[in-house]
């Protein structure tokens, strides 16, 4: 393990916590400190104002404590927020967690000075910092965070891991996601950076086990030959969402993170030059492709087969698959036979394969013509079935999803579904779906750029090898 | 009135309907037979097999009926459709729909023999035809309809009329957008279009009192002279989605609906010479501008203020203002000191607002002040809050909706919400919110697509006055 790897576990794997500014009174930071003084991880409140909360003790400060505290969170007012460091470091913490905003972004001398001088007590001591202007840490395996990031909903553990510059996205998308099935390991919000940035992130989940796929949501980068030293050296699949593409942008960057947005084109040439890196145009692109590499084989080729009942979406996704520089994929007879065996005697059969309102009966004979024919590489199924006819055949559709997860496993071919219609039906499928580890997607156009962007990566991968 | 409105008019307002194959059985139509024999609407269920029904007696034939029938509903297999056909017109009703599928579009000689000869009938006689292929109409005022759409779930009625000509836009992206409270007038599915097509469904909801603003989902056009003319004359804004821009989609369109999509360049140009008529890229952009279009003024210049909490949202926007073409108000003095007044002393407020964590005590004055500033002339209002402490603060947000209505009815300025996070959290916002009209969409790009659309809308609709 590097030392930068070593230093950083901390963060994701503490022993014992202290909070400064920790409160019961509804503030930014309530939640969080309810969840973390309830759980397993060893919580020690502090604030000077306070005797107990939630029925724990509370501490004036932390060299009251009479443990080994590994990590320091701090969401005290801006102006108290110095002192804390420096009584963390004195303490011995090896992690500090700022989550205070106020400091160089706001553009005012003081606290640019404070921030600087924090800047300075991390690079003097063995103390790794993150942030100000944060929202700090998710570790999904071992459920610890210092986020707002509710717990108590489903929140299943996965493969993607998430490095971010604001808070966003260590609450709102890891939220949204959630709702959706996406599953995360770990995600970082690291704000102003003082310390620790997405370069020492980018090495830590590189070699982190839990790590498959990560996401990187950019504003500005300070070391720009780390930064492209890094991407050359990383072998996991890495989705960036950068903003600052435009003049106006770059400037609310500035005033949000502190960051220099720098200009675009160079990012754009940066991120083109590395194979296995890919930027995407916004989180749902992100995570919907993020989800795809996560639970899906990569495709041996570019021939994707649609199945579907809505012959008019089926239209659309070719539409996007030609777009994407895919192929819809030529099936041979013999599939195309087995699939007019149990269709209606007059229908014509071809890719997309569009069922129609037989498809209750007609759907799992044809996905396994599908996913065994040697012209196909991966199956877009695209479900649009109004609720009332679903009601009626949900059970026949259940069984649709394992036989599905089985044919992933045996042929290691892809398959990406996209649901359409209400929030219903759309629950429906979500209900078991990360049991059978396949993506239900809202959308053709993510489908089939995840078939497109895991193709590539599969072509890197198999001449690496 | 018009010959063709007078015509048309039977299909959203009949008073007596007959279903041929109505049938108790789970199949295709079983909801709408259900539904419609347990309405306030007179029908007749035909079925030579059934004596009863959901407890209504069943007819051999139309002609059993001893009452006027306005309408029959046709969804007898194939083989049998045309004899259906020949009875109705024989009973003198004046529209029928086929919502059988296997005519033209199989390719098969029998079938597109079959379909010509009811192409026939449609012309020799008074008697409309919709379809055959389609799911037929349904219209939100008077809760009749044909398809397979739930009414017991809280549809409601509003401005937006959708014309496509396949099933998946009567059934699916209605049941959607019920679930986004996007509020719809009539729907129209055309199938293959013996007789009615897009150009006589464009006349009937230009003048439709009730139609604010058109959607059509096209995949092909017969008589493109009169398609021209049509487009030429229409005054309501109209969003168009076409697929077929590729050649494979071409191809499917083709098995589908029988459909020659034509020339994908021919369309863009068409498309693009007449103004009010936008065409765009999926659904989920149709609806969203089709409900910003329904529910809100139109902007009156291109300087957009967005609020939010979300610093990273907030440059993202920024980005998609720059690409529409729009601008990012410059606030004025008054505007920023009236926001600096409620705000931490260190923010440095401009354009986007970014309100942080204090958005709770601070968004009521400052919302006041953006919509009040003359330099503004739409609001994007980006919100990002995760929902523990929204839950906290949710009777603080509700009357932000109220307000905001004000506003828009004061200052005639449009403003459109963007709800990130967990689906707990978009519920809380869309359960009230078509009290308010106000469109609460979860992609910005959308929201300022709308914005660009109806601010070009604003600009012809200007200088025709």
């Amino acid at each position: 393990m590097s030392q930068n790897e070593d230093s950083l576990n901390v963060f994701f794997n503490p022993k014992s916590i202290a909070i400064f500014g920790a409160s019961d009174s509804f503030r930014f930071g309530y939640s969080m400190t309810k969840y973390l003084l309830n759980s397993t991880f060893k919580t020690y409140p502090i604030n000077i104002n306070k005797e107990e909360i939630f029925g724990h003790k509370v501490y004036k400060n932390i060299n009251e404590v009479n443990d080994k505290v590994d990590l320091a969170i701090i969401i005290v007012p801006n102006d108290n927020v110095l002192q804390a460091v420096k009584d963390s470091v004195e303490k011995g913490v090896g992690g500090i967690i700022i989550e205070t905003a106020g400091f160089a972004e706001t553009g005012i001398e003081k606290y640019i000075k404070i921030q600087n001088e924090i800047e300075k007590i991390s690079k003097d001591t063995k103390t790794r910092i993150i942030g100000p202007n944060c929202v700090g840490v998710t570790n999904f395996k071992n459920k610890f965070t210092t986020t707002e990031i509710d717990f108590d909903e489903e929140l299943i553990d996965g493969s993607i891991s998430v490095i971010a510059q604001s808070g966003v996205l260590g609450n709102i998308f890891i939220d949204w996601a959630a709702s959706q099935k996406i599953a995360f390991a770990k995600t970082i919000t690291l704000g102003n950076k003082v310390d620790i940035d997405e370069i020492d992130m980018l090495e830590y989940l590189e070699n982190d086990p839990e790590t498959k796929v990560i996401t990187l949501y950019l504003e500005g980068v300070k070391r720009g030959n780390e930064f492209i030293s890094i991407l050359k050296r990383i072998t996991k699949p890495l989705i960036i969402l950068k903003n600052g593409r435009s003049e106006i942008s770059s400037k609310a960057v500035k005033s949000h993170t502190g960051s220099i947005a720098g200009n675009d084109t160079i990012y754009e040439a940066i991120f083109n030059q590395f194979p296995g890196i890919y930027r995407v145009k916004n989180f749902y692109e992100m995570f919907d492709i993020a989800q795809a590499f996560a639970t899906q084989p990569l495709p041996r080729g570019k021939n994707i087969a649609i199945i579907t009942a809505s012959g008019s979406l089926g239209a659309l996704a070719c539409d996007e698959i030609e777009n994407a520089g895919l192929k819809l994929a030529r099936l041979s007879e013999s599939t195309i036979q087995e699939i007019k065996d149990v269709s209606p005697n007059w229908t014509s059969v071809k890719n997309p394969v569009d069922l129609g309102p037989s498809m209750f009966n007609t759907f799992r004979p044809s996905l396994n013509a599908l996913v065994n024919d040697d012209n196909v590489n991966a199956l877009l199924f695209i479900f649009a079935v109004p609720r009332k006819p679903l009601e009626m055949f949900s059970l026949s559709v259940k069984p649709f999803l394992r036989d599905m997860r089985n044919y992933i496993k045996k042929t290691g071919k892809p398959i990406i579904i996209c649901v359409y219609g209400s929030r219903w039906v759309l629950d429906f499928f979500l209900t078991d779906i990360y049991k059978y580890r396949i993506p239900v997607l809202t959308r053709i156009d993510h489908a089939v750029l995840a078939l497109k962007t895991m193709f590539d990566y599969q072509v890197i991968k198999g001449s690496k090898n």
